[in-house]
């Protein structure tokens, strides 16, 4: 892959939100043209996808744990059981790195060295801890069902106590975050142009298929409304970031 | 999502090779149904992915970063450039987290808790280091390359000598591995299932698009006969595992 000129992202940072100020911990180093610090940059990254992973370390152990995400503001949440290790480890506040990757495309150049990907990615650090607040846990539990379905926490009977006692939900205030993007097609050496090899780029996206319903789905319940977004074909991060309703 | 009765994994692991053995830093404890350990479960899942989420410890801050990786046997690799951070911190060999996540499916359920998620996922760790000789270092770039694209590191221009210099290798030896994988419809409370409440499963896939030709592309040059897997709308996954050509 290059390291000289470079494609430029096709995102336009707006000027009206703030910025996170990169340090030696969060600055992009390589190819540094496609890091961004701008809030809008990096939200627009988080909000377009659902999985994140996790970086902690446990006695200088490191582990990375795949989980769902959801942002408001500047803070990240995630949720799990009460009982589990990673979210027991991080409710007393502890370093952690948020990870969160949109793979575009496979980018085939005319020399091993400049085949690259496409992709859209955020690195976010703070510290990992506690919501400790039981009506700001049951809050953030909602807005979690409602960010990947609208409207679908008010058809669902309500949350039984234990179940929210079971239940962790870690929040992580974002103190400094990185965007790298790269999109558009392969930087070759220019006598490589010459070359009779097949040069360009294969798309890659996340889709969603047609729903199935559960075969114990009660008789007569149709999939909801509000969720029609949700049809064969849709891109899940383009989804994610239209209002569905 | 259930903490009792549970969707049994579709793999079927072989017997035929070996197993990882868990210990207290890789033995799945939640829903510890969902976990396996044997070499075929888990080679199946890396196999078909590409890129992983890297987790490793500088100062004891975690960091997570994307990076595409392949496997050789027992051992994973992944490279960049011989000044990244990342890369030059771990030539020295240090312990790393090594994930690598598929995800399948929204669940969704008849109440909130019981959501979830269809998944396959790979935590593995070990030591990162340096690929240290130059042969070999090459050897794998060329897999790497070939992996992707079957055939292709025979149609490029050799690798020049400098461009292998400024690249480094960085191999991680699995000590221990555990997969965890979930699919199938949502299980819901007994009473749950009477509500008029839409249940079942959204799939999701990664697919690739159409190949879309650099517009410097020499007159004449067709994209690689022995690569027509990667056609409009076919999922990356099943890709990587199929021989293509
Ligand atoms: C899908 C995907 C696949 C990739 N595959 C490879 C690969 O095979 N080889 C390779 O060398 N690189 C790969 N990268 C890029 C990789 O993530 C790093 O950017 C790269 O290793 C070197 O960055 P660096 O030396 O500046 O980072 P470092 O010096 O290691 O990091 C400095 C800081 O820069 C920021 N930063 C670095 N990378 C990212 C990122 N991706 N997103 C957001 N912030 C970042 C972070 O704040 C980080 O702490 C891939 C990225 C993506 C998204
Ligand atoms: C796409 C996706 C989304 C997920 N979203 C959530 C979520 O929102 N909330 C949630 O609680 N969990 C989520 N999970 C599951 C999560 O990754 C953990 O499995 C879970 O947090 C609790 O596991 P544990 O307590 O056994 O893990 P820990 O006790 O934290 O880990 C013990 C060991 O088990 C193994 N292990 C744990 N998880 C995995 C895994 N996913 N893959 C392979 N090995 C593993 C590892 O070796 C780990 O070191 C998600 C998983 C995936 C793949
Ligand atoms: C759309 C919303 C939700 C999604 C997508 C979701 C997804 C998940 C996933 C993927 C897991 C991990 C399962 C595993 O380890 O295999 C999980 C665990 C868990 N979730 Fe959720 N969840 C949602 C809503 C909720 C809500 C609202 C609650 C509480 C009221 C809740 C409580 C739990 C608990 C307690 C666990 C741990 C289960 C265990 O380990 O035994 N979830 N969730
Ligand atoms: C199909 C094969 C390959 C793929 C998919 C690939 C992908 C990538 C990606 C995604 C990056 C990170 C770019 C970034 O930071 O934005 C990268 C960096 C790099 N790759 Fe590759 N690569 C491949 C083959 C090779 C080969 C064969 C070599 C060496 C001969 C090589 C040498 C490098 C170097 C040196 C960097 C660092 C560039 C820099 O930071 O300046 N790559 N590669």
């Amino acid at each position: 892959m290059p390291n000289s000129t470079d494609t430029p992202s096709n995102d336009t940072p707006s000027n009206d939100t703030g910025s996170f100020n990169p340090t030696a911990r969060s600055r992009v180093k390589r190819l540094h043209e496609r890091g961004k610090y701008d809030e809008a940059s990096v939200f627009a990254i988080l909000d377009a996808a659902f999985i994140a992973h996790i970086g902690y370390v446990i006695d200088g152990q490191p582990f990375v744990t795949p989980t769902a995400y959801w942002r408001q503001g500047q803070t990240l949440y995630w949720h799990g059981s009460a009982a589990s290790r990673m979210l027991r480890f991080q409710e007393a506040g502890v370093p952690a790195c948020v990870t969160v990757t949109h793979l575009d495309g496979l980018v085939m150049a005319r020399s091993g060295f400049h085949h690259s990907i496409n992709y859209r990615s955020v690195m976010a650090f703070g510290m990992a801890k506690l919501v400790a607040d039981p009506q700001e846990e049951a809050a953030q539990l909602d807005l979690f069902v409602d960010r990947l379905y609208p409207g679908r926490r008010a058809t669902l009977r309500p949350n039984e106590p234990q179940e929210l006692k079971g239940t962790t939900v870690i929040a992580m205030e974002i103190e400094e975050a990185s965007a790298k993007t790269r999109s558009g097609h392969p930087k070759d050496d220019e006598a490589d142009y010459a070359l009779d090899c097949w040069a360009g780029v294969i798309p890659i996206h996340q889709v969603v298929g047609r729903p199935i319903a559960d075969p114990l789905l009660k008789a007569g319940v149709a999939f909801p409304k509000g969720l029609a977004g949700y049809r064969d074909g849709a891109r899940f991060d383009e989804l994610l970031t239209t209002n569905m309703v």
